[in-house]
């Protein structure tokens, strides 16, 4: 547990909390489907000894006895459930606490989602709670089930009850029920499902923390519509991510649509998707759009765990799978490398005269008479120095009740058995694809487990975006471990006072980041004797630390010429006295070589600047100006710190890298040199420290190894 | 059937082919899987007395008693499957027609798929079966099913046996064992399974037209990786458009990869695919990238059939769902209304108070006791002027052995009969989607019967791509159909000679496309008479109709002031007469004003051209030029004809089509216009007839509504 989780919220308690021995249900009663399908649950877990019934005004719930209250019922209680009308909510919690209780999921609804008098009922809730050292899951939930524990705490019918290897972490309830159906259709075994609601007090967060030292969870999946104490979370997913444990969110809002879709049924604000899609990527969260895509993808990801490379080696008997699957890496980033040429020799030996030992690769109909095929390629394929993972691609029976002689024949067990004898034999891990997306049910697991494979994948897209996403993920999560790794920067001794652009411009200098030559001039004189020195038309822009928006002013003139410019100094000047400045203090002007355009020197503008979000911290943006940023919205966020490498990677991602690669007869950039300037921007902004609100550079110019920031704005937060 | 069909795959030929009664199996052995299965299947379908075995050597084959030779089976045959080594399919060919035989399926391979001698086998396959007018379907195919009629002539284990209305038509067989499995899955019903394998003469196309006119077929499945006889599927996708039949097509190869891959295993080439997506996109074929969004897609087409309007109403009992549909139709292009005041109205009195009457619509739980509330909200959405289909979101059971009790209580009879009662009132299709991909077996079936609703969809992703696409499909099929009907235009009087700039340019103007005024002069005086006279720099290039690449031979000047007009006229004149210009005729040079830059008038510029694609005929581009066609390669693509309003939608789908509307301080550019030029370059080029290779304008400059041609070129086929 990180020390950001604090609170009650602690390793141990949560601990305690997922592993209850005696329950109450408060509020209990017949005409409730929630205390009706806990009991029928806890019950049928072997629970029902320990599981009291509580209900105020009745002494019969389920045809079994009830207590008045907790307190009443004489033994102690570790978990309790509230189910009370929201009124009755906080004394129910009392109850909870004077019987002993550590831990209350609080089944009502009625709090935070409804609006501001719900917020004011959730936080007496939380007080409460905190006041009486309660662990707290909700409200508005439907509770839990420990899969491994044996503990199906939860108001869910059929819950798993075959302990795997993926926890479940859901902010809605009502989408258990198709989740956990997903899981099983799909042949994906969960260890934890938890429903955290409005997550007053545990989030999702500390529940990624403590599933983190979970023995039984390898990979986490989220259903979240937002992210409540992004700290708390952001930790764990380093933690995550440092264990090799893939966090898989669904993160809905996405769209402008899903937003306010969102923020109408749940209190939680969704932020903006960018922001979150930076952050979740450096965090080493896998973002997925689908119940499915999540609940494969942590799947896959549980039992492969971080792939050494990044290379999908792909064995089919179809050659219209082939096509598909190509069809599909392509779109979804997945790389299929080309076979080293020992893999192509080795696959030329086993394959057909008429076979093609490539990547993907058809085994053709040969396999049929052959199954052994099927071994040697899938070896072949799992040994070559590119490939990072293999898939096999083949039918499997999905018919439960098909008969088992149908099984044995005409799905093949033997081929599974040599496809299984073949992943055995791969250094890498492995996984079984069906061609099209079925359910991985009793029989098809029959099949599995007797040919030794441990894990399959239901479909082509399911299959392939999920190893694209998980090769993603691999990649990053080296890189970024490093990268954070360094430890928080200390922040430069910078007063936190307005900036003028001269002082700004000091700053970037002082950090290493390079910019347009300039004379600081106080006369038409001066100006003049400043522009005939750079031999070029020159920009002059007034210096005070109080005008922000200079040119809405008129305190900027652009292409001005030696003669004109004693002449452009004065007006500079009056126009910064007006009242519209609001006395403004004024400290001359800045006059700058043009660039661009007139000296012919082709160059590509870039805009480079840190701003805050309020959740998240810091976060770097660096685009392409001009006609990109404004048609195309070409734009790469991160959040700080930012590495060289990883500044590469920003600039070399954008839709109009090209332009940086020299395309109309301009200079390649020196992308190196780039990378260490933009990421001398992050640092800066890093040392500028917690007050920094924005810190901008738009333009800086690169022409070539020739890199200048034209401007500069430096923001502090009011 | 359509005139381009011809030969011996007529309406009535193919009709007979696949009602066939009698059968032989030439080349059946205890060895062969195909004469096993395609036995078991025709005796299983009740064709036993019917179906005769042929082998050369054995007088019993699977128990049987086997004839020697077809002509020895004494009873007619209407289908032969051959099923011989290839060296022995031409033989087998002669014997089916020998005894009466009409069609036959050559399930034999090593033809065309094997390279040039296998090409030249099936060329004379192909002769001898024109020659004794036998229907060939194959060779290299599995055979059909025709399920309506009760016929599944096909090496297909466990082939469908319900009949359906979409008819699957598949390149591939060894694929149809997993696509028949999933439609059966996902509750898709099929009229027919064929494979074409080879096409050597019965094509993809002629299957769409023959289905067409199917009574039992709504929708048409296909799984291809290139197209045959373009012009025949061409054909056959009008009319299947015009029918209201939707033809959805899996066409792998979008990739290079799979391209590469696909004619490793197949003979087909797979074209540019950019040409195949735009000439799908106007034939009416909804193309899709997996097994399961096609049968999916044809599924739910089949049963909506053309929607009236694209606006996907989505009702649903979970919050979770209705942000995650948010998001995947924002991502795939579906239209969700926002809903008619009277909706909102007549929502807001069904809905508890704190419900939000929006769409997609969560219902909310409180559904759970009040089942009504679906019926009231799906009828509602249904008559919302802006909705054409609804999509009832909700669970379904999935397992098939789940106990009835279950089944009617937790899984919930009661709400899908509600839905049920809410889809009939509407007068726009209605669909139920279940919120994760599950089988929609029997269990989900008799739920869905029995509360009367018609279709259910799998999974959310599958849903909202399936709608998106049915309702684009639906909406170029009006415009489309317009447009198409225009009938042929006329060729022009053009002689196909090659062009000079000056002759391109009066065919320009001829056909109402603006051209920059330019001068013609065949002297130093008059070019320089010319510069004066457009008081600007001027470009100037020489008049040749034999010098394509005129500044490779430093035949083109830009930004020549007047007073070196003369001196660039005689150097370009010299560079026209060097040896390299390989004694090109001359006519002078061609003087025209600079545009851009320097008369600071912002402009855009883009490329509109004509090439023909050997497939699909002439091709029309429009991009925006410059940095976008280098860096981003935004291209738009139509085969021709091109309307008005075709060339608009074009235009405004190019991803910088934001500086069309005049971002940069530009003006906008005078998009009616625009579309008018480009629609009237599309004209020329058919009026310019079949021997035109290219027309290609490059620039097209506009600003606002002032739009000028600045460069043309014409090519004709060599």
């Amino acid at each position: 547990m990180t020390a950001a989780a604090g609170g009650l919220v602690t390793a141990e308690r949560l601990r305690a909390f997922f592993e209850p021995r005696s329950f109450a249900l408060i509020g209990a009663s017949d005409r409730s489907a929630f205390s009706k399908l806990v009991l029928a649950n806890l019950v049928d877990a072997g629970h029902g000894d320990r599981t009291h019934l509580v209900n105020r005004r009745q002494a019969t719930v389920h045809g079994r006895p009830a207590h008045p209250t907790c307190a009443a019922i004489g033994e102690p209680v570790d978990l309790a459930f509230v189910m009370v009308p929201v009124a009755a909510a906080v004394d129910a919690v009392r109850d909870a606490a004077a019987a002993g209780a550590r831990g209350v999921a609080v089944l009502s609804s009625g709090f935070a989602e409804t609006g501001e008098e719900g917020r004011a009922r959730q936080r007496e809730l939380l007080a409460v709670a905190e006041e009486l050292g309660l662990v707290v899951l909700g409200p508005n939930v439907l509770g839990f089930v420990n899969v491994a524990a044996g503990v199906p705490a939860m108001a869910l019918s059929d819950p798993p009850a075959v302990p795997g290897n993926v926890a479940l972490i859901s902010q809605s309830g009502a989408s258990c029920g198709a989740m956990k159906d997903f899981a099983a259709l799909a042949g994906v075994g969960l260890s934890h499902v938890i429903t955290v609601g409005n997550e007053a007090m545990v989030t999702v967060g500390h529940l990624v923390d403590h599933l983190v030292d979970d023995g039984a969870t390898e990979a986490i999946a989220v259903f979240m519509e937002g992210v409540r104490e992004p700290a708390v979370f952001a930790a764990a997913c380093r933690r995550a991510a440092a264990a090799g444990k893939a966090v898989v969110a669904l993160k809905a809002g996405r769209s402008e649509l899903a937003a306010r879709a969102a923020a109408s049924h749940t209190g939680a604000l969704v932020g903006d998707d960018r922001v979150v899609e930076a952050v979740f990527g450096r965090l080493g969260v896998i973002r997925v759009d689908t119940i499915e895509e999540m609940l494969v993808t942590a799947g896959a990801a549980a039992h492969t765990g971080p792939l050494e490379r990044p290379g999908v080696g792909v064995v089919s008997i179809s050659g219209g799978a082939c096509d598909i699957i190509a069809d599909l890496a392509d779109a979804a980033g997945a790389v299929l490398p080309e076979l080293a040429p020992a893999t192509v020799r080795r696959l030329a030996e086993a394959l057909p005269p008429y076979g093609h030992a490539q990547n993907p690769l058809d085994i053709t109909g040969a396999a049929i008479m052959d199954p052994e095929l099927w071994r040697a390629s899938v070896a072949a394929v799992g040994a070559d120095p590119g490939v990072g993972v293999v898939v096999a691609v083949n039918s499997l029976p999905w018919r439960d009740g098909a008969p088992q002689e149908n099984r044995a024949s005409f799905y093949g067990q033997r081929y599974v058995d040599a496809i299984g004898k073949g992943m055995r034999e791969c250094k890498v891990p492995a996984l079984y694809l069906t061609q099209v997306t079925q359910p991985i049910g009793e029989a098809a697991r029959a099949v599995l487990e007797s040919g030794g494979v441990a894990h399959a994948v239901p479909g082509l897209r399911l299959g392939v975006d999920a190893l694209a996403r998980i090769a993603a993920w691999s990649a990053s999560r080296a890189s970024d471990t490093a990268e954070l790794g360094a430890g928080p920067t200390v922040p430069c001794a910078v007063e936190r006072v307005p900036f003028s652009e001269v002082d700004a411009r000091e700053l970037l200098v002082s950090a290493g980041i390079p910019v347009v030559p300039a004379w600081h001039v106080h006369s038409g004189e001066e100006a003049a004797r400043a522009a005939a020195g750079c031999g070029s038309p020159v920009a002059m822009k007034i210096v005070s630390p109080d005008i922000a928006h200079k040119s809405d002013l008129g305190c900027v003139r652009l292409g001005v010429t030696a003669d004109r410019a004693a002449a452009a100094f004065e007006e500079i000047m009056a126009a910064g006295r007006v009242p519209a400045a609001g006395g403004a203090r004024l400290d001359g002007v800045l006059v700058a070589p043009m660039r661009g355009g007139a000296d012919g020197q082709p160059a590509v503008e870039l805009l480079v600047g840190v701003t805050r979000d309020p959740d998240w911290g810091p976060m770097l943006a660096v685009g392409l100006g001009g006609v990109f940023v404004e048609v195309l919205d070409d734009v790469a966020l991160t959040p700080l710190p930012v590495s060289p490498a990883r500044a590469r990677a920003l600039l070399t991602g954008l839709r109009g890298a090209a332009l940086l690669r020299g395309v109309r007869g301009g200079p390649a950039a020196d992308l190196d040199r780039l990378a260490g300037v933009v990421a001398a921007v992050g640092r800066l902004a890093e040392e500028l420290g917690p007050d920094l609100e924005a810190l901008e550079i738009n333009p800086l110019r690169v022409a070539g190894a020739e890199i200048e920031a034209l401007d500069v704005l430096v923001a502090w937060r009011p």
